[in-house]
């Protein structure tokens, strides 16, 4: 059995790799950069696809020169280690497509949808390509395998039989979990929509985007200000007050978008508040757990909240793929 | 007195100019351009500010060029023919800023907020600049002179004691009338969000948008499943639906605009459901008629509400010029 794998997070805008130790859950080398998979594929279309390189051909020569950079800094070579990718590298945009898993879903990782490719002489490491969920409506990638590491960290003994795990991003993710099962998900567009009326609408001009981490009393009042207005007034007209706060000079432009992120994050979390016998995990990254923090504060569901440390978090994706790849593998040989 | 008036609907994106007859309101002649407020703002930056021209002449300046426009295609002079401007050119980035008239509001146009020039040497027109409307939390500026224009053409004999009047588009407006003044009003970005979503968010690649008044069978359901989607899901978590309905491969990417289309209209009036005893008055534009029909029918807002025929809300705005030309022009003169 190997000793290390080299875990890696594919998303649609960052790369993100690491070297993990199998016992006891070590990051011993990690590389990031910005050739998320919406970049490499457009490279793929550019420079690949002109010379008759396929598209996971492209992908994992990609994957071998970051894998080459960070066995420099290592200092030792890392052929032979196991690579497991999740995210959006098993899209149509990715290395090669892989089916969806469907619900309910198994957070021991037994129900993955993995697809395992040999070692190859340039390539000399396993291969496994982590797919994601898919329900009626709805589609994920990357957030099942977190939520399946998140699991395996927090410890079962710990977890009540159902909770809804909130995972905050470009697309947030709500996923309710009911006796070690995903059950069910949905996606909000919550930190999209912002970053278009913000940068591409008429509220353009009324907001002044900034760090989310630190924030003084009256940007918490902004803050709090759009929460409150998101479960009092329609959303589309809701946005409009985004304007007029400047225009009737209530607040900095700032503070309105403080405002605005209030609004979204407030309409996002709304719909928990009927669902009153769901304990929620809030499951963010450091740079938004305080304004989610804030929203659930006042949406009164901080009784019902546990914050999982960001810290956990960011090793949610790695403890998933070593749990997958556990399951996975012995079933599943290549 | 005079017999004829120039009619000028000066919005941020466009401009549309009309000689209208004063007895019997009668269109003789109309010049529409691209020129908006907005573009007209930035050509005087460029071009007006550096030689010292000031924001006001500049667009004097370039009404009079329309002016002159006009006059050669009805083959007579316009010189003392006065002009009648609402929309943006009351605005900061127009001709120049007239205060907000406030709410209550009355409809026979008494209170409107106006501000009257001289003729001057070089262009020879009394000018009269409406300005907008603002409440406590929102603003407009044009539709309160075309709702002043709609009910003196609907004639307030058929009017009910309250009705909301909805005017659709980039900023949909919903404007609240009580015992003939407006008391109330809200602007939805239902238009504007339609647009980002269509062009620069992660649901551009699903959708193709295309003209909306003439529809299909399947386009018809797809609006439809949109509205019933708009009550049923949170906005933020509804959006991405249409991405799934393309990647699952459920709708064209035509029905699928119309499935954007009907779940943002659905939600801009999802809030008329509970405003059970307020009457609808429909005031669109042709293009919009049909889709806005469709949600109001599928919401089962129908009985209450009546389609207000799109060429009488083409002539609002002139008929509410007429109409706060004459209520004022007598009580203050320049």
């Amino acid at each position: 059995m190997t000793t290390t794998l080299l875990c890696c997070d594919w998303g649609t805008t960052a790369f993100r790799l690491r070297l993990m130790t199998v016992e006891d859950q070590r990051c011993v080398g990690e590389l990031r950069t910005q050739s998320g998979i919406a970049r490499t594929f457009s490279d793929w279309k550019t420079d690949g696809r002109p010379k008759r390189v396929s598209q996971e051909d492209f992908f994992r020569h990609r994957l071998k020169t970051y894998i080459g950079q960070l066995a420099v800094q290592v200092q030792h070579s890392l052929a032979g280690t196991p690579v497991l990718i999740s995210g959006m590298a098993s899209s149509s945009i990715g290395m090669t497509e892989v089916p969806y898993a469907g619900l309910p879903f198994a957070l021991d990782g037994s129900q993955a949808s993995i697809r395992f490719f040999e070692s190859q002489s340039d390539f000399p490491h396993e291969l496994g390509l982590i797919s994601g969920v898919a329900s009626s409506n709805d589609v994920m990638r990357g957030e099942e395998t977190q939520l399946i590491g998140a699991v395996s960290l927090l410890s079962w003994a710990a977890q009540p039989d159902k909770s809804v795990f909130i995972f905050p991003g470009t697309h947030a993710k709500h996923l309710f979990v009911e006796n070690e099962q995903l059950t069910h998900f949905e996606t909000f567009m919550t930190g999209e929509l912002f970053g278009l009326m913000a940068k591409h609408s008429i509220l353009a001009d009324s907001v002044e985007t900034a760090d989310l981490t630190s924030l003084s009393e009256a940007d918490e009042a902004a803050f709090r200000q759009g929460v409150r207005q998101s479960i009092t007034k329609p959303m589309l007209a809701a946005l409009f007050t985004v304007r007029t706060n400047d225009l009737f000079d209530r607040l900095t432009k700032r503070q309105n978008a403080l405002y605005l992120s209030g609004l979204l994050i407030g309409s996002e979390l709304g719909h928990l508040l009927q669902k009153t016998d769901w304990p929620i995990r809030l499951c963010s990254s450091p740079n938004l757990a305080t304004v989610y923090t804030l929203a659930i504060d006042e949406l009164k569901l901080t009784h019902r909240t546990t914050l999982v440390p960001p810290d956990l978090i960011d090793r949610a994706a790695p403890a998933g793929q070593l749990q997958v790849y556990q399951q996975k593998r012995e079933k599943q040989p290549i």
